[in-house]
Order: C-alpha cells, then sequence, then structure tokens
C-alpha cells in the first residue's frame, strides 16, 4: 500500500505543529488587535471563481472534478474567495476580515515548494482611503514583530505611480503588464534576461526605465516624474505610518506578479529567504468578478517561509511542553496519580501520569522527553504521611510538600518563570 | 457565473466565526491541559489509504483525481490519517494528539448534514491500558464542559462485552458485524425494523439480545452473562472516573457504526440533538493497515452538531467585539485618532477607527454596530486641552479624560468588567 502522503503535502508533528500554532496565534492576536475578525470559506470553489484570475500563475490551479461531474479547485489563494464571499452577502462596511487557512496549488514540488500550505490574511475591503493602506501595512509590520522577526525589510510601491513612470517614459499603456510581470523578475532572472523579454522597448526607454526605477524615496521621484495621485497616496502613507514608517522603504523596482493590483502594493523580505508577505490594493477585482464595486486592500503572510526562518533562528524552543509528569512510583499509586492530575487540571495546569505501565525509570525518561517541568512523585510511603515530591527538571532539585498543598504551590512555582 | 459555494458546503461569516473559533479554542486548551499535543495531515490522502476502513460509510469517501491522475481522497476523518501518520514515523509512546481540523464527506446535502465540516479528535495510541480510556473520557467531559455544555449524557460500552453476550445468546461469530451494524440504528429505525434486519436471528435469540441490552449497570450484566474481561475493563474505567463517572451511564444499547472498534466504546449524545461526539478503542486498526501492531483509543467531538447547541443556546454572544472604537469629531482629528490607537494596541487593546471618511453620527452607528466596548472621542476642541472624551457603550455615560492618561484608564475599565 502507498503509504506516504500524496506529492507536495506533509505531516506536521506535535514538535512542529506546536511551534506553527504558537505562530499563528500571535499572528492572530495581532489580527484582532486591529479589529480584523475572522472568516472562513470552503475548501474548495467552482474552478470558474478562480479561473482568470492569477495572471501567468493561473496554470497552477489545483483543479479537479468532483463525483458528481462538477468542476471544482481547491482554493489557491484566501483573496478571491474573500471577493466570492464578500459579492455574495450583505456586510458592514468596511469588512475586515483575516484568515488563518490552508491553499493548494498544483505547483511541481520542491524543497520549499508545496501543493498544501497555510497563508495568513488580512484585508479591509469598502475603503478608498489611505488610512486603510495604512492599517494593513501596520498591521503587518506588528504581526511579523510578535513572532520575533523584526529585521526585515518592508517595501511599499504603487501601480499608480508605475503607470506615471511608463507614461512619463513615454511607454504604450497596452504593454503595461507585459512590462510589470518582466519587471517582477528583475531581482531572480536579471536585468539582461528582463531586457529581451522587453525586446519591444527602445533602448532609451529601457534605460531611463532602469534608472528611475533605482530612486529612493518619493520626493526625488516627483522632482523626476512630476506630481500624481500615485506619488500623494505614497507620501500619504509614509506620513501616516509615524514610527513603523522607519521600517518601510519605498521600492519602484518591486511591482508584484498579480495582475489584479490597481494601487499601492506591498512585499516584506527578510535577509537570503526572499519575500515573506505581499499585498496590495486591489480596487477593480470585486466589481470585475461581480459587478458589486468595491474597494479593497490587503495583505498575506507566508507562513512557510517564516517557518522556515522561525526554525533555523530556534524561536519558539520547547513549545507545548507541559508543566508536570505525575509520576507514581509503584503501581498502587497509580490511582493516587491520577486523581492528582484531575486536581491540577482544576488549576490549570497541564500535566500526564502514565499509561503504558512503565516503571520509575522509565517514567522519568518519558518526564524528560516530553520537556515537563516538574515532576511530581506519588509514593505508597510518602502518601502515608500525606506527602508528595515535587522534583525541578532543570535544576534537579526535590523537595518533599503535603499533597493538599501541592497544586497551590505547583501553581505558584510554574507561574513565577 | 456561478457564485455559490458549492453544494454541501458553507462560508462563515465573522459572527458565526468568532463564536466557532473561541469554541475550539476551548476544546483545544482542555485537550492541551491532558498533554495532548497538535498534530496535522494533510486534507487528502491517496484513496488507497481511506478504502475499506468505514464498512457501510465507504460510499461517503470524498474521491478525486489530482491532474496527474493520482487517485486520490479528502479525508473522511481524523483517524485514519492519524494510523498512517503513526505508522509512518517512529513516535514516542504514548502518542497523544489531538488535531481540529476538516473533514470531507460525499454526502446528500440536506440540512445539518454537509459535505464539509469540522472534528476535534483526542487519540492515545500505544497504551492497551484502562488508564488511556479514562483519559480520552475525562478530557471529552472537561471538554464538553468547557464550552459550557453540562447536560450531556456521556455513554459507555464495549465491544468485547457485546461480543460475550452474543456468545452467552449462542449467537454466531460470523453475524457479529451485521448485528452491531443493525443494532447501531436501533434509536433511528426502531426495533422492528432492526429484527428485519435480524431475521436470520430465532426469536428468542432476539428477544433475548434485546432483554440484556436494557440492563443498566455492570453488576447486573455479570449477574446475567458471568464475569469476562470485557466487564471487567469496564468496571475499571467506571471506577477510575470518580468524581466524572456521575456523567457516565453504561448503555448496552450504544454499539457505534464502525468496524475498527475492539473495546470499550463511547458516545455522547445531547437531548433531541443526537450525537455530539463518539469514540472507542481501535487496537486492531493499526496493526491491520500497517502490519505494524498498536493498540490505540480516541473520542472526536462533532463541531457542527455542538455550534448548533451553542447558538441555539446563546452561549458566547458577542464574541470578536472590539474593545475600542476611536473616533474622530472632524477630519483634522483622523491622524490624532490614528496615533492613539497605535497607542492603545501596544497596550494589547483592541481598537479601531475610521477608514470611512465618515461623519461623526455614522462612526457612532458603526461603533455600535460591532459592539465596541467604549468610544474614545478625539476631537480638536479637546486635543488644544490635552483631553479626550471616554464614552461607555453600555450605560452610555460619558467622561473626559486627559489624553495622555487614556490608555491606562481604558485598560483598567476594560480589565475590571
Amino acid at each position: 500500500m502507498e503509504f506516504d502522503t500524496p506529492p507536495g503535502t506533509r505531516d506536521f508533528l506535535p514538535e512542529e505543529m506546536a511551534v506553527r500554532q504558537e505562530v499563528m496565534d500571535r499572528i492572530k492576536s495581532v489580527f484582532e488587535l486591529y479589529g480584523f475578525r475572522p472568516a472562513e470559506t470552503p475548501a474548495f470553489e467552482y474552478a470558474e471563481v478562480l479561473e482568470g484570475k492569477y495572471g501567468e500563475e493561473e496554470k497552477l490551479i489545483y483543479k479537479f472534478e468532483d463525483m458528481g461531474g462538477r468542476k471544482l479547485a481547491l482554493r489557491y489563494d484566501l483573496t478571491v474567495p474573500l471577493v466570492r464571499l464578500f459579492a455574495q452577502n450583505q456586510l458592514r462596511l468596511p469588512f475586515k476580515r483575516y484568515c488563518i487557512s490552508r491553499v493548494w496549488r498544483f505547483d511541481r514540488p520542491q524543497k520549499g515548494r508545496y501543493r498544501e500550505f497555510w497563508q495568513c490574511d488580512v484585508d479591509i475591503v469598502g475603503s478608498s482611503s489611505f488610512a486603510a493602506d495604512v492599517e494593513i501595512v501596520s498591521c503587518a509590520i506588528d504581526a511579523l514583530c510578535a513572532i520575533g522577526l523584526k529585521d526585515f525589510s518592508f517595501k511599499i510601491n504603487s501601480r499608480k505611480v508605475l503607470d506615471s513612470i511608463l507614461q512619463y517614459l513615454g511607454i504604450r499603456k497596452d504593454v503595461e503588464l507585459t512590462v510589470f510581470r518582466a519587471l517582477d523578475k528583475l531581482e531572480k532572472i536579471g536585468e539582461k534576461k528582463v531586457r529581451s523579454e522587453l525586446a519591444f522597448l527602445a533602448d532609451t526607454e529601457f534605460a531611463g526605465l532602469m534608472d528611475v526605477l533605482r530612486l529612493k524615496d518619493v520626493s526625488a521621484l516627483e522632482e523626476r516624474i512630476g506630481t500624481s495621485e500615485g506619488t500623494y497616496e505614497l507620501k500619504q502613507i509614509f506620513d501616516a505610518l509615524c514610527e513603523r514608517g522607519k521600517k518601510v522603504v519605498l521600492d519602484l523596482g518591486m511591482v508584484r506578479g498579480l495582475d489584479y493590483y490597481s494601487g499601492p502594493i506591498f512585499e516584506v523580505s527578510l535577509g537570503d529567504c526572499g519575500s515573506i508577505a505581499g499585498g496590495g490594493r486591489y480596487d477593480r477585482l470585486i466589481g470585475d468578478m461581480s459587478g458589486k464595486d468595491s474597494p479593497a486592500v490587503g495583505i498575506s503572510l507566508g507562513i512557510e517561509r517564516i517557518m522556515e526562518i522561525v526554525k533555523d533562528r530556534g524561536l519558539f524552543k520547547g513549545f507545548g511542553a507541559i508543566d508536570a509528569y505525575v509520576l507514581s512510583a509503584e503501581d498502587e499509586s497509580l490511582k493516587e496519580a491520577e486523581k492528582l492530575c484531575c486536581e491540577l487540571r482544576e488549576e490549570d495546569i497541564c500535566c500526564e501520569y502514565d499509561v503504558m505501565g512503565r516503571n520509575f525509570s522509565n517514567q522519568m525518561k518519558y518526564a524528560s522527553g516530553v520537556g515537563a517541568k516538574k515532576v511530581v512523585i506519588v509514593g505508597k510511603r510518602g502518601l502515608s504521611e500525606g506527602k508528595v515530591t515535587l522534583k525541578d527538571m532543570i535544576s534537579g532539585n526535590q523537595v518533599d510538600i503535603e499533597r493538599k498543598k501541592l497544586s497551590k504551590e505547583l501553581k505558584g512555582a510554574l507561574r513565577s518563570k
């Protein structure tokens, strides 16, 4: 029997899953601090809902047919399902929703690239104000900081500004998307290959483009190509970000792959790890899809890349460790161990006792293996005097304490850490 | 364009999703208190991993073919993927894992029956001791209590005991599964129909069976059919459950539909809502599937039924409400509102400000609509004196306070609730 998981999918064993869950929980907490609320859509949609939205990436949509012959597709991202949900419901505006869930892509599996992975998205639907962009940017910054990643580079650009640049250089509007898609690969494939993809541009046009894209701030850009709606919006965003603005840089060469962006765009990268988050404003997508016009802006954090960094850096070590292991010194004390566990759990102390019929030393080995912080030793002799032994697994120190006082003492000891 | 979700699937809008998430979070906390740790498997498996495990329900497996022609299936439950994961990895025993995630069944969609839904499972793999059964039962009881459901009936029975009963009545071993499957429907289809499904039994055999199944405790059963391994195990479990044992009843007529149970079985029902949880010991499944023998026991809480009860009873009302809405009295104070939000979030206060360009009264309407507990009014005049206004949305009371002291005062006020 084929016993592996299907290609591009993985199991998450407890050690990894506990950390992954903690990372997602911290992100979730930040999302909720900003007043975003959870919404969830099915794992799959009618295929036609997803088709025609992802440009060159369209081929990666994970399509299948159900047993009733329906053409379905596992969701490719969390954005298009959000748009479908929004179009279908009467919702209070602004609709601020977050979603932390899985998506699927029929990609060629390779190191770091999966067919099934998690995304964490926040979106604000209904607001065309730069204030919404600011909320999205600062929320993403806070979420990354909350998981201990502070050395990222938050790049911001604007499709409107890119439009103005092309217009300034006299490049035709109808090749715009082609130019954007080529520029998106600049870092990956280099200037030479981009040049050959854009062979239809004159040398002066291409050189002018490369030159302008190197500018590092909005004022310098305005000096070169003049002011426009796009530059005005970017200035407002940078201005409103205040303290957080220090973490944000203008990167005119960052264009994002998707076709549907219409205003400010965002991308977060961290060292050699590449992009760990991306998003932007997509004011036309909802109207194009549903006929119900509505501006929207959002960002998606890529949990897989983030998890690699978290693992490399050893953040959240020892997650999912239990507070106390209640060790029964002999068979006769097992029932007492179980009773103690009941009491400790009532005090919110995470604990376990032996269900394997193990002897003293094997129970101790297990307790140490699961990273128990404390071991409570329950034995006949101690119990006859109303006492149990409390062992600290880091220092190795042992003390006898009254059985009645255990839960209080243990709680105190655990809390003081 | 088809804009609905595919048949049998649903969107979860924030109001419902926030409650659903809270319910799952509370269950998760109890699972963790017992030392269970999270593990996750892919949404789909090779179809052959799932096939041949679910008896009559096999036809509901959600099969599909991927674009590479692989025969896959969305997972039917969380148990069989756990077994596959366990067989594939070297894991520390006991392997105590929980999983709160979605499963899919190609069922005929109807009220309360979906093709996509959540399950919450806890399992202990590696222990054949009744202590593991006790952990599973008391963990499930605590989880249900943690979400405010206390009036459930926790039924326990044993496949081994059912075996002994059939043996005592002289019913042949080879019709055992047929008898179990028919008995499983007793409550649903009534004694008459079960009788006709079991036409091969003599009248005395059937009457004897019905008679024994009505017995209400293990001692009465032992008096009738004698002691056996099965009755001994049940007595041990009832004995060890102590206080929690009061919530547990013997129900010899409860047999559970699945073929793979091998010892104690559990089912929780609540009033008219039917079964809200079910599980049991499956000591042979892992060996049968993988050749790697290992005892196991677990239970699965059915989130969909639980959510219906939670909604009917109005538990967790107002979930996902924000702490404070920061209202800017005029355009000029918007930036100040945003700055204030930054400060409040640093104090872990969940807040929002206007991103819609709304006037005073529409902002107030929104704040009330999203259930904000407090509204902070920021206006030019107040700011010139270093003051903002704090309004309590329940009492309607308003007080002016120093802007500098806002975050501290607000935190205090929110915490005292």
